[in-house]
């Protein structure tokens, strides 16, 4: 009707592409568990706005929203567009927040086209300057999962020892860098030599382990021989209990995830070696950063402030195409990806 | 030599009876584990002081100092008394802070006579007037245990939910009172329908679940009907995966021990859904009351006179001499027991 009709030839109706869910995953999520469907373009109320999505972030979350159980957003339906965060280009705007024009960070939905509005659907207008890519990285969920992971939950002190899993991972890549820049000896733990050498050499973490060829035991004693104060997980499993065995004295485990159960019909078993939180007066503790979002003005100030000095580095895998997305999806378990997985559904204004 | 001779008939050498740990357990320890042995009264030094051992407080983590691997102690060494917390008399003193006649309490171990000094052996004083039995469950390790459990670790607020597992037991029994204090819904959870009664009727809790005839979690939907915001668990297993089901958002998993966990050789699983602390933003906490130990005077105060309110109830399970310690200790992983349970060594001064 309005802005996005320039954008295409005259005469030709432009349709909203969507993925919806089409059938609940068993393991990892198929191609049978994905629709793609062309819905109209929705037209907008007053109060709303269009929104043209140019990046969706891939995050491990949207695969446990897949599942019937409700977590901590009820289940994604049978039917309905899959959930996820995005970022867009208002197109069209019957609300005085959102100007055309005005790139906007929010739940968009794996589709091209997603309303905004002031209330359940509010998205956050960015501030001019920033790249995109970066606003869904560092600056976006799963930097501020690392920065309120590691500062608020994880309290590392200078000196201490901080274990990282999923090291190359978008959030366990720079939950270890905070962790650097705090003063500590930082061990991640990854599953290529590529990814490690990545982590060591670029990242500047002290050691890094792989464990699909190390033997994870021998090698946490190795690099953590004054044992292990925090532990920022978000893969859990045999990776979990073996970071255990090695955690001092009120050692705090950070759960951000546990990206290793996502994909199990039956959940594999807990840690069988719990009891150390006993035997070391130590907390395990989940989080979910968007209680903290009232506090990300000031952890993207200072996030921006220590990539602007070098200390934080960041990487992106861009993967191309709205119908490319569930594939995206499958690289966080299967571990094929480098940093933040994003899918660019259309073009960078 | 001194005090103790004018309790024998002159010319009969007074021995030290002691339970010596002779084999490590496999499971649940059977009596191939101990061996009675007899051995010298000690002769103290200077700044030492011999206790004539009267109570021994017999309790869970005992178990545990069985194994082989060292837990917050070292391991006990084959061939070395059982470690024990005690109450008796001091019969002899060549130190100025033990006067013949007093009652103290400390790590006496599992034998007739111990040796106290002003350093790693020290031992407590006690005041006078507390009656001995008390003094090892509500006033001692036990009492404690839950006090700074619940208050310290759990913090349960007005109206919350709180349960406990092990209810009728010394710990659980005196948790649950506390927190009904702090205006807490309290369900227990035990394993007689005698101990549930107990539990309900005589300490007031709110309900009590049969984890032994009952369906666990739908009683748990029922009896706890807004969620679970405080879990003080001293048992694990199944019971900490079925509450784990019903936590609420910031919900707090207090662990006091895991005596499902206690005799199994291999450890079983933890509990396979512990994501649910990430998705309610929820804490496992272990503790251990000897990190509370400057704060002992405080919650002892404040216990006596909870105790004269008649606000907490308690009962102890008094097992007489010292080569019934093994089944004493057996009780409390078969559920034998109601209350603290005790061995009396000998006879109160």
């Amino acid at each position: 009707m309005t802005g996005i009709c320039q954008e295409v030839p005259s005469g030709m109706a432009v349709k909203n592409r969507q993925l919806v869910l089409a059938a609940r995953p068993v393991g990892m999520a198929d191609d049978s568990c994905f629709r793609l469907e062309q819905a109209e373009v929705p037209a907008i109320g007053d109060g709303e706005a269009l929104v043209r999505v140019v990046y969706l972030s891939i995050d491990p979350t949207i695969r446990g929203w897949m599942n019937e159980a409700d977590t901590y957003f009820p289940a994604i339906r049978l039917g309905e567009v899959i959930r996820g965060g995005g970022i867009g280009e208002v197109v069209e705007s019957r609300n005085p927040g959102y100007t055309p024009g005005d790139l906007v960070f929010g739940l968009t939905g794996w589709q091209e086209y997603a309303v905004a509005d002031g209330g359940a659907r509010a998205m956050t207008v960015l501030p001019p300057g920033i790249p995109l890519l970066d606003a869904l990285s560092v600056y976006g969920v799963t930097g501020m999962t690392a920065y309120f992971g590691v500062l608020d939950v994880g309290r590392p002190q200078e000196g201490q020892t901080v274990v990282v899993s999923g090291a190359a991972g978008a959030t366990g890549s720079v939950a270890g860098q905070i962790a650097k820049i705090n003063g500590c000896r930082v061990v991640g733990i990854a599953g290529t030599d590529e990814k490690c050498a990545w982590v060591t050499n670029k990242l500047g973490f002290d050691a890094c382990i792989n464990y699909r060829t190390d033997d994870v035991a021998a090698r946490l004693r190795a690099t953590c021989p004054d044992g292990v104060d925090v532990f920022f997980d978000n893969v859990g499993g045999e990776i979990l209990q073996a970071v255990l065995e090695r955690i001092n004295l009120g050692a705090r485990v950070v759960l951000c995830g546990a990206i290793s159960m996502y994909n199990s019909p039956e959940p594999p078993p807990g840690p069988s070696n719990y009891v150390q939180l006993v035997i070391k007066r130590a907390r395990m503790e989940g989080f979910l950063v968007l209680d903290y979002v009232s506090r990300f003005p000031e952890a993207q100030l200072q996030m921006a402030s220590w990539v602007v000095d070098g200390k934080i580095q960041h990487a992106e895998d861009v993967i191309a195409g709205l119908e490319n997305a569930p594939g995206a999806l499958n690289r966080l378990f299967t571990g094929a990806n480098t940093g933040k997985v994003i899918v660019q559904v259309s073009e960078e204004p």
